[in-house]
Order: structure tokens, then sequence, then C-alpha cells
């Protein structure tokens, strides 16, 4: 676990479900048998972080849980991390995102607990990563090779209910109160339904307290150089930008062989973790006066072949497209970017050759491509291990939102 | 040549270069010996349209043509056409055109007179289109399969002297003052002297007449549509703005087999030559109250796979990017549009996976890509009769400016 933080020795919680953990070792490296509780057509008493206002600090409260109803899922969730959009939801940055009670949490692990009507993909006992970008396989989208959205299960910051019957799957233990759902998954939860669009089967012996990551944060990054840029071997690579999913990009980048690997951040400190991932040359544009894009092009002959922007910010976006080289540079947006403001270039710079594109999940389609993707983890192909740097249990799930936001963690993995 | 107003019995001029045109069969539509005046390294005098200032008309005036130096190529041109980019050069719009006197065009066809030093791959009597977006076929541009710019022949509307010397081959015929070049090209001229990279030879059965649309309208809209967008069969198109590269647009979807091509134009009475073209709908959306976008995607289920913006306006860029099918729609900018307007989208539109991207000469590698084009012209595969909509005596070189100016041609076809 190299230098994570990890609280081995916390305690297991005393809710009876997390016996199959072994002090010292509650993170094991590969498990076959995961406790989850069989509850099958029963409602499912359990703990779940719930938030009851925009900034309001998570509860852990005994909530109920339904079973699932057709093509639903329930799943135990083993493991769950925190990523920016649960931080811009808990906050309600936006207006339509503002239900409450919600469950959050959206990158996780777990096992399937029961399954509704009419799934025939997966089953009691399957090791699975629950997808926010479901995939149906049946839509002109999921039948599409140019788009990994999906027509009914696509990413919908603004759906808190199952698209089944448009209710809640979650209720207060207390008064039946419905507790909404969030972005196809609300995996702050010990258990949870989804919709079985939105639930991946991964190889058993995955290491599930990793796995977690490819949920979203991994996924993202790696997905937007394998499949939106599709950066080939000896290509040169700009990541402007280097959190989590900045430095799933640079990870991306060096199995796809890049030949160089331009990491740029204002924080400096980031240079070390960015350097044994892959990053080849880091760039503090804080500590140079020339635009950026001048020296990224006096750096690589005119301009990088690929480049990410991976901070939500329109001027960093321009430094990002005028990076890439003229004829052919491909610039990939990831950022979440606030509107109203509108893209900083003029029509006539797209006859520079240069091209801007943006990235959902990294185009990855999530039942057809992660179980590779995890399959090159086990492999040792795909590194992720360096994005963990907290675990804790899912307790501290407050402590692990101020790591956060302090840009303290990368990814604080919390055990449930 | 069906509708076309063709100036058949017009008088040959009488310089003495044009005794090969027969009254009658000015036009004619295969001519292995088309006329020239060779004379290898001396100085030509010929008549060529030059313009003084901004705005003024062409004058049609004896000048003198230097011989091609190392790697140029002296070429007698026998057509050419008049384009939307001749006519804002004539105007002066941007400031650092206004070069003067300088001969413009840069669509045309002719026939090698003599070639310089070095020259390898052209020599004299070869039937040959100018490109003003030439292919040197050495450096890192030319040899990359993503681009179809050159390091040093690329286009350049600020150029208005030689590479090799930075210096004029044409002079006035009194004084010989400098008159400048433009374009890599400057087609307004019986000799006109250009860099061989500029220079594509083509098959000596062609119909030049014809051929000289593929130096820039007809290789600009097909190419967007067979390189830039790569249209697949059975593909839905919409074209935004019905001129002669617009049409040049339909034509290569009509080629490329799309199932449905939809002209948008707000002058009604360009549907008939777009039907006849292939084009399967028109819409002029001054005839309806809801957004362009809304009606098209309404008419195709969600919106097209790709639209290509002809016009040059960013209200009409909008209209056509949302036009496009989420996911994976795809729209062509092919007008040139007016500074400093930004592009008119957010940078979070480009997560509904809709794509947008410049075209520039159809990303067609002239040297590479044109002789593949006048053959299946010759082959009745790509038809590019009906966007000659005028044929005019060189001298008539003004009206033609005229009829350009006023949207009544298409395409007129100047024989020098």
């Amino acid at each position: 676990m190299g230098s994570s933080s990890v609280s081995a020795n916390a305690s297991h919680g005393d809710d009876g479900l997390t016996n199959g953990f072994h002090p010292g070792n509650c993170f094991p490296e590969t498990s076959e048998s995961y406790p989850y509780r069989k509850a099958v057509g029963e409602i499912i008493s359990c703990k779940a972080a719930v938030v009851w206002g925009p900034g309001e600090p998570f509860v852990i409260e005994e909530i109920e849980v339904d079973p699932p109803q057709k093509m639903e899922v329930r799943v135990r969730i083993l493991f769950t991390s925190i990523c920016h959009t649960d931080l811009s939801a808990w906050k309600g940055e936006n207006e339509a995102q503002r239900v409450y009670p919600r469950i959050l949490g959206h990158e996780a692990s777990g096992v399937v607990e029961s399954v509704g009507e009419g799934v025939t993909d997966l089953r009691e006992g399957d090791h699975v990563v629950p997808i926010f970008a479901g995939e149906c396989d049946k839509c002109t989208y999921c039948k599409s090779k140019k788009t990994n959205f999906c027509e009914t299960y696509r990413v919908n910051p603004f759906k808190s209910t199952m698209i089944g019957d448009g209710k809640t799957r979650f209720f207060t233990a207390s008064q039946r109160q419905p507790i909404y759902h969030f972005l196809n998954t609300s995996t702050f939860s010990e258990y949870t339904v989804l919709d079985s669009a939105c639930v991946v089967k991964i190889h058993p012996n995955a290491p599930l307290h990793k796995m977690c990551l490819l949920s979203c944060g991994v996924s993202t990054g790696v997905g937007a150089v394998w499949n939106t840029a599709d950066v080939e071997e000896g290509s040169t690579v700009a990541v402007f930008g280097l959190g989590a999913v900045g430095l799933a990009v640079v990870e991306g980048a060096r199995v796809r062989g890049a030949s160089r690997i331009i990491g740029v951040d204002t924080n400096s400190e980031k240079s070390t973790k960015a350097k044994e991932m892959g990053v080849t040359e880091f760039v503090n544009p804080r500590e140079h006066s020339k635009p950026l894009h001048e020296m990224l092009n006096s750096m690589t002959e005119g301009g990088v072949d690929y480049s990410f922007e991976c901070v939500g910010s329109v001027d960093v976006l321009r430094e990002a497209f005028l990076s890439t080289h003229d004829g052919w540079g491909v610039c990939v947006v990831l950022g979440i970017h606030q509107s109203p403001r509108l893209l900083p270039m003029h029509p006539m710079e797209l006859f520079n050759g240069r091209r801007i594109v943006g990235s959902v999940f990294g185009d990855v389609k999530g039942k057809t491509q992660l179980p590779d993707m995890v399959r090159k983890c086990m492999d040792g192909v795909l590194k992720v291990d360096r994005l963990i740097t907290h675990e804790l249990r899912f307790e501290e799930i407050n402590t692990a939102l101020q790591l956060l936001k302090e840009g303290k963690s990368l990814r604080c993995v919390l055990r449930l």
C-alpha cells in the first residue's frame, strides 16, 4: 500500500456485517468470500451516510433498503471512495441537484446480495463495481461503437429515483421517509439498489478495495487516453491538473507507451507522485512567466500530440488546447466547467487542425470494457495503487470528505 | 453543360495564345493538346487580371511572368473560377491581406509550360491543377496521416511572394513593378508561377474546364465528407448553406451513400438544384418558427450523424452543432468566420458526445488524393457539372465577380 495512511487497526464496526475482516489485514489483496447478509425479497436494515441538506455533514444512520425490483440488483457495498462529483453534489452546487435526504457516492465495489426479476447476467455472490454510466446493451446508443452513452442509464446528475417506478429503495428506519438516490449508484450505504445495467461483474479474485476506483476516476482517466484520444505508442502527452483523474490519465498514457508525459499543476508538491507514476517532465505555470502553451510548444517542437484538461477552468482549457500540435493535436476535456462561460476559442482556430473533444467516463462502455481493465490491474499492467492515498472506516466519511476538500487526498477508500 | 450560360461563340481574344480553341467548342470535354507558348528560361508577356486596390475592378493588362526558379513551375492557366476567398481578398476584408498590385485567383486548371531546377514530378505539357494548400511530401506534416497541412506550403492568405527568394515572379510590363502573389497560386493570369508542391498533375484526358473546381470548392466540400467526417453509407447528413461548397458536400455525401441529406438555406430558390444534386429534404429556417436544431432533431429521431456548416455564422454554427445526434454527432466547420466571436458553445456541451471539427481544403492531401478524385469525375462517380452555372471569357472577370457577389452564380468558369 506504499505511503498510504492505512487505518489497519481500526475497529470493525458493530453491525455484524464485517466479520470477514481481520485486524491488520482489513484490505486483503484478494478475497473470494466477502461477507454479506442474504435477505432475498426482504427489506435490509443497514447503515448509510445520509446527507440531509447542502453542505451538511454526512450522518451515519440506520436505513431500510428495499429488495431489488425488476431488472434491479441489490449490492453489499464493501469499499467506496469519494470523488469531486460527490463533493459537488454534497455542496449542492447546482440547484437542480438539491434533493434531500440523499445517499451520495458512486465509486465503489461490492458483492451482489440478490437480484430482481429478469436479471440474468448477475447473481448472488458476484463481485461487482457499480457504474454511474450504465450499459443496457439493447438501445441504439449501446449498439453504436461511437459512444458509451446509454439511452436509459446514461449519466444524469438530476435523477434521484429508480427508473423502473420512479420511487426510491432507501427509507429512513424510523419513519420510512424516502431517501433519494444519486447518479445511478448511491454507494455511501452498506447496501444499495442499482439497475442491473449499472452493475459490472468483475473477476472474483480482483482486489475489491482497489477496484472501487474503476467505478469512476481510473476509468475516466485511463479511458480518455485509450478510448477518446486513442493515444499511440511514442506520442507526446500533456496532462493539466494532477488530481486522481489527471494521474489516471498519466497511467493510461504510460501503459500506452507515450514517449513524453508532461504533467502540469500549480502545486509543485504533486510532482513527486506524478513522476513516480510516469510523468517525464513537470511544469508549474506559476514558476514561469511565458504563457503555458508557448512553453509546451517550445519543449515539444510545436506542441504535444494530446492534451488532457482535468481542472475545469476555461483558462486552463485554452492553454491545453493551444499546447497541442497544429495539424493533429487533440485536446480532451475531462474537467467539469461552470456555466455559462463559452469555449475559449474562435471558430477559425479549429482551422489550425487542432481538435477538442469531451470525454465522459473515459468513453468506457462499462459492462463491455471494465472486466478487461480489471484484468489488466490484476496482471499488474495497469497500476492504481498509488492513487489510493488514504484508507478509513466508513464511519470516518466526514474526515474523508475533508481530506478531499483540502486537496490532501487523491482517493480515500472507505471500508464498509 | 445543362442550364449553364455558355459564351460558346465568344471571340478567342487576340493574344495568339488561344489557337487551340474552336468556336462552338471552346470548352471541349477532353483535349490532349491545350495550347501554350513555350519559352523556357524566358520572361513571358501575357495578360492578367490585376487588382490595384481593395474593391477596385480587375484590370486586364499585359504583365511579365519570370521563368520558374528552383522547385517552381510555370503554368499556362486555361480555366479559372472565382471563389468567395478571392472575393474576400479582393475586398481586402482583412487588413493584413491588403497587398497591391496583386493577382488573385486560386481555382484553376492548366498546362505546365516549364519547370525550374530540381522539379522531377512535373514536366512540360502536364495537365495540372494548382492547389493553395501544397504538399511537399517531405515534412513531418506531409508524412503524417492526420493532416493535410504542409510545413512550408500550407494555406497562408498573407503570403504574397515566392517561398524560395521572397520575391515575385509577376511584374508590370511597363515598369517592371512587382505584382504580388496570392494563396500560393495567382490563377487570374494566363501564366503563373507556383511552387511545385502546389501543382498536381492530373490525367491528360480529364476535362480541364471542369477540373478547375477541384482546386478548391469541390475538394473542400467532398473532402470534408470523405476525409474529415468520413461519412459512412446510410448516415444522415445536414448541410447548412447551399453555395458551391455546400453543394460539393451534398455531392460527397451522395457518393458515400448517405441515407438522408437535409439541405438548409434561407433562400428557397436553392432547393431545386440542391435536390437535383442529392438533397433529400430542404429546410428554409425562415419558414419555420421552431429553432432549427429542434426541427432537425425531430425530423431525424434525435439529430443527424453529421452536419456541415458552410455559411460562416456562429449562429448557424450553433444550430449545426446542436442538430447532430448526441453521443456521436460530428459538426464540421467549413465556413469562414469573422473574428473575434467565440465558439458558440459551453465546454460542458462537449460532454453530450457531439464533436466539432474544422476542415481546411477538405483535409485533402492534394498531390496524393486529387488524381483519384479527378479519376472519379472522369468515371462519372463524382459529378461536378451542376456546380458550374456560368462560363465567361477571362476578359469578363468583373462580370463573374459581380455574379458571385450577388449570389447569382455557384461557379463561373473563365476561359483564358
